[in-house]
């Protein structure tokens, strides 16, 4: 045992001592804490951070800055709200936004928030459901029914959304209970300029100078929510040096994946997802060309699609760098040789080898049918909200009429609610734009399976992309009223509609759902056996010292305020607005480099000795946008919107060399709205909110 | 023989009477013109068009428009010469450039250009070479080294650049020799922004408002070229319902290409592509947005691939087309019912039969390695012109000890000036755009083999991409003087040397002369036969009345200028001036519809309703960009610059319902010269030279 213990020591001496971790919140690193900062994680400070934080659903993060329900985000986290309550002739998303009183605030279309009360461990009882000698189908749909059988229970009990999680991507099921808001209004944004200044150059880079951030308020009953746990407004902000806190929801990472899952993902999942992003970008930019109305319709799926593309590169070059590997390789020989100096080496060894080559074998099957399986039943090559909106009325309607633990589990009884706020969502959806896409996404499922293939023949009905997509789009889904009338009408009114999108969608759920069934039976259940076999070992071996991979729920991660060398230069920890206007000027003032009138005009004002944006070592990634920092005293020290390019390997490996994530500073924040945003209402609930 | 003759009235009437056809100047359409038009197409017509035309030979059109070597030919074209003779200081692709008097003339660093002398039928000779018996190899190298042979022998006798040009894919040569002309000024350009005006948005569009035109001028001994042969320039212009001719250089048609060769460009070769050149360009615009200076290095390429993206997207959709492909079919049918009816029909269908079969296995073969081919022995994993430079001096220090006839083709005695003349340009070369260029080519090499792929470990040599592109900027070949001393320092100097590039190029050489290898015997010379075997078949049947395949060699067209109707509008020939400014306005002016300020000051000095862009029904493709667009009487009456969207077909298929091609009108040129640019030296050489 000593020997282990010197093992263990050497192994995870380093990560111990480094601020890795996106912590559950039900299990915080409190000893960490203690260890490394001499911070007391109290239950009080914990649970304030829980409840002031807030999920924004479409991706990302937020959390409470008032009593009375004032929000928080990223401003291109609010860019779908933004762009949906955007017309021809308002452009909130490009001239930002500012709400004098409550009543002119702007309730989003579509826009659910979730606020985690309670969080249950069942995998006791999920694990029961699933008998050792039940065939890959059947244990996936025993699991899933169980899952479903729990959070059905759980919402009847308690009214609140509930949602199994799968941690450890098997190793461990916790029920999440959420406060859910879907009246959810627009208060206050910036211009698009400044908000994402320096755009796709400075995206994922640092030194950076946005101020990405954006303002709504929660209302309950038609009046603004009032909430007991909200962050108070830090006027002096992050200061270098210190400890500071991250709560939000990390969205995926795949740290605890095995080295041949990694190398498929290098050498299938990563280059197809790159070259359908790049298509899909290099369409709308052009689609965005055509004209400045063009352009406005465009743009928030274009920094989408732009902002995935630089992530999936950044990935993709930390898998082709030989030193993440070998420091996977590293970390995995190293738990095994752990695993041997236990009691119980053997069957822990065996049971971690079959694992691991379990995972392999399973690849190689995914292989076969993962392109397929990404187009058509996660509908890649149909990128429109109308053929998504066309498969949830085909899915919906037929999947209600049977028992819930059998359903496809985005039907599953507890999800209806927030499905159905989304389907029969009032946002503007413009025909121009959804042909373009849906033209490249048909596109490109020929040039990913070729001309020949049954799937592209069956997309296609003998005719051109082109003529396809033309055809598609004369289907009448643009209007909510329409949708609500197949839902209400089941599976009769489905099968009877020609509309041609929902004849579409029809035609193609067979092939998408034996491709479905293929992928929970060969891909999904033996991984996830797999993987609970690894975590076993793991939880063994090391207890829960290392966080399950993310999963777009809320965790915790720490760090500190600190710059960092790149180049044989020192970066700074953080900007300034003085910096900002240096950066305008050395671009010549061009775009994405073109500051807003305001800020033009108002440099005068402004302390340009401000700090604007900083970096801390916390371990993040994305869906983290939005996240408050914290500090020691659990108040707002500033908002997370990015990473740094060091930062794009953290999906794999965490590194806190030069890796940062970015966040707006909260003295940044008030000096701008103060004094250069006629919003004085917003800086008094900020500032003297109680 | 009267049923023959009327199957091949009911197939190749409707041919007969469209303008279709890149012609051979050796075997011109006299009969067809006499036909359609009414038109002698006299022996001094087409010689002074053939003696007038000129090939650029960075892959443009062009034409002597004085009789002082006064040149015109598109700004597109140019952009690769005032890339190279711009500075950060002074940017003469963007700014434009005019050169008052002969001593202001800047001489390009590495422009060449050929006109076409003589063109000789070296089919026999060529063929003679080859025995039946010949295994692919053989067959290959017997064919390479008479064609070698041929062409040394003709530049000893001539002293003129000689080709062999394969026509019909091997079905006929032709021996083409060149007038070359290496010390080419430029005289003139207008700003890329009214060339290019609308660029990627319009390119490919009409109506169209570009002024896409520069003027070179050749010289000879130092002072400017006296020619015989030079086109009257027409201040009238084409007006609709003309008869014109178009002599230039298409780059590449598919059009004798069989079915099955279709379908794996469709499936292989154009995703492919699609997916490299969309990596390109989307790294290039990034490039590109990080500063001016950087747009400025980078723009050259990145209109050329956005242009090949739009291409390569064209031709896509047209084979994904089924109309297409079932042309292709009921051509392919018509042609065997007809062989079917001569006397020798069955050893004539059995070839056919023979042939197309064969050229489908070889694409099953192709398939096979078409990937590493086109990355490595093509070199698009490593797109930088310094991986070019340094692949030229270790092959061609190689090469150069071999006899002639067992050389690479492009090492051949004959080519060698040609060659250098390239390979020791001083030209300007950028480290920070080379290593964006280069490390986007090796990461597309992992996207397309896997991180495991031998040749993958070879290139990365243990390192990431990134690693490695820095490992290769390191690079001395930016200095012409070291690529001449390693040259002349032969294999010697080439093994000795420890230039990273180099060493490089050393070692991937090895795979590179493998897989080219493999090309050339199991896809090149197979291909070869088979379409030898084809075209003998159409010969015996419809004999020389199809004109080859485009081969980047002059070729005469000719079509009537004329409208076409799209979306229910009638879309005039012509546009104007006065359009111009519509569109700029309706694009409030914002890029890249910015109009130069000259352009903005200047417009009421201009007649609006001057013609400016028009459309004929002349049969171009890619290569044909800056050819002269002649009247009955062989007057310039416009420049060819693009073709609409309707004609990215072309490669496959000849249409005229909507296709057509693109031209600056003669008219417009002068107008705009005369009124907007202070030149009146240039608008006098034009009109009134003699």
């Amino acid at each position: 045992m000593r020997k282990l213990a010197i093992l263990l020591l050497a192994l995870f001496a380093m990560p111990a001592l480094s601020d890795e971790g996106m912590w559950l919140l039900n299990d915080p690193p409190r000893d960490r804490l203690k260890a490394q900062y001499g911070f007391d994680l109290t239950d009080a400070w914990l649970e304030h951070a829980r409840l002031a934080s807030v999920r924004f659903n479409n991706g990302g993060s937020g959390s409470f800055v008032s009593a009375n329900g004032l929000l928080i985000t990223n401003h291109h986290i609010a860019a779908d709200a933004l762009q949906k309550l955007s017309t021809a002739e308002r452009d909130l998303f490009r001239d930002g936004f500012y709400a004098k009183t409550l009543a002119d605030e702007l309730k989003c279309p579509d826009l659910e928030l979730n606020v985690l009360m309670s969080i249950e461990d069942v995998t006791a009882k999920v694990n029961a459901a699933v008998k050792p000698d039940m065939k890959p189908a059947e244990a996936f749909a025993a699991r899933r029914a169980v899952m479903s059988a729990v959070e059905k229970e759980s919402l009847e009990e308690t009214g609140l959304r509930s949602d199994v999680v799968t941690l450890y991507k098997g190793g461990a099921y916790h029920l999440y209970r959420y406060k859910k808001y879907t009246d959810v209004r627009l208060v206050m944004a910036p211009e698009e300029r400044i908000a994402a200044f320096g755009r796709d150059v400075d995206n994922f880079e640092f030194p950076r100078f946005g101020l990405d951030v954006a303002f709504f308020r929660a209302y309950e009953d038609g009046r603004p929510a009032v909430v007991k746990h909200w962050f108070k407004f830090s006027p002096e902000g992050a200061k270098e040096g210190d400890l500071v806190f991250v709560t939000g929801h990390p969205g995926t990472t795949n740290r605890l994946e095995t080295i041949d899952k990694l190398k498929h993902r290098r050498d299938a999942t990563l280059p197809f997802n790159l070259a359908r992003v790049r298509a899909m970008e290099a369409a709308l930019i052009q689609y965005g060309e055509r004209g400045p109305e063009n352009k406005r319709r465009a743009i928030a799926d274009l920094h989408e699609y732009a902002n995935g593309r630089k992530a999936l590169a950044g990935q993709y070059q930390g898998l082709l760098n030989p030193e993440v590997l070998n420091e996977k390789a590293r970390l995995e020989a190293a738990l095994i040789a752990s695993v041997a100096d236990t009691p119980a080496s053997e069957p822990l060894t065996n049971a971690h080898d079959t694992a691991v080559r379990r995972i392999a074998e399973v690849q190689k099957v995914y292989a076969e049918f993962e392109k397929p399986y990404n187009l058509i039943e996660n509908a890649t090559a149909f990128p429109s909200v109308l053929f998504t909106i066309a498969r949830d009325i085909v899915r919906l309607t037929a999947e209600v009429g049977k028992p819930n633990g059998e359903r496809l589990r985005e039907y599953r009884d507890s999800n209806l609610e927030s499905l159905k706020f989304e389907l029969f969502s009032p946002a503007p959806i413009y025909a121009d734009l959804e042909r373009t896409k849906l033209l490249t996404g048909l596109t490109f499922l020929a040039e990913q399976l070729g001309g020949e293939h049954p799937l592209v023949k069956q997309a296609y009905g003998g005719q051109s992309p082109a003529r396809k997509a033309d055809e598609l789009l004369a289907t009448k889904l643009f209007d909510p009223a329409e949708r609500k009338r197949l839902v209400d009408g089941g599976v009769k009114a489905v099968e009877e509609s020609a509309d041609p999108m929902i004849v579409f969608a029809r035609e193609m759920d067979g092939s998408a759902r034996d491709l479905r069934k293929r992928y929970e039976t060969e891909v999904e259940e033996p991984e996830r056996q797999a993987y609970a076999e690894l975590a076993n070992v793991r939880f063994a071996v090391l207890g829960k010292s290392v966080p399950p991979d993310a999963t777009f729920t809320l965790r915790l991660a720490y760090g500190v305020v600190k710059g960092y060398e790149a180049e044989g230069q020192q970066v700074p920890f953080a900007t300034t607005f003085g910096g900002l206007y240096d950066r305008a000027e050395a671009q010549q003032h061009k775009e994405p480099f073109e500051l807003p009138e305001r800020w033009k005009t108002g440099k005068a004002r402004l302390d340009l000795a401000t700090p604007y944006d900083f970096v801390s070592t916390a371990d993040t990634i994305g869906g983290n946008s939005g996240s408050p920092i914290l500090n020691r005293a659990g108040e707002f020290v500033g908002i997370n919107f990015d990473r740094n390019r060091f930062g794009l390997v953290r999906n794999f490996v965490y590194t806190d060399v030069q890796a940062r994530h970015i966040s707006v500073h909260s003295r940044g924040i008030l000096e701008a709205l103060r004094k250069l945003y006629d919003c004085p209402g917003l800086v008094k609930e900020l500032t003297e909110s109680e």
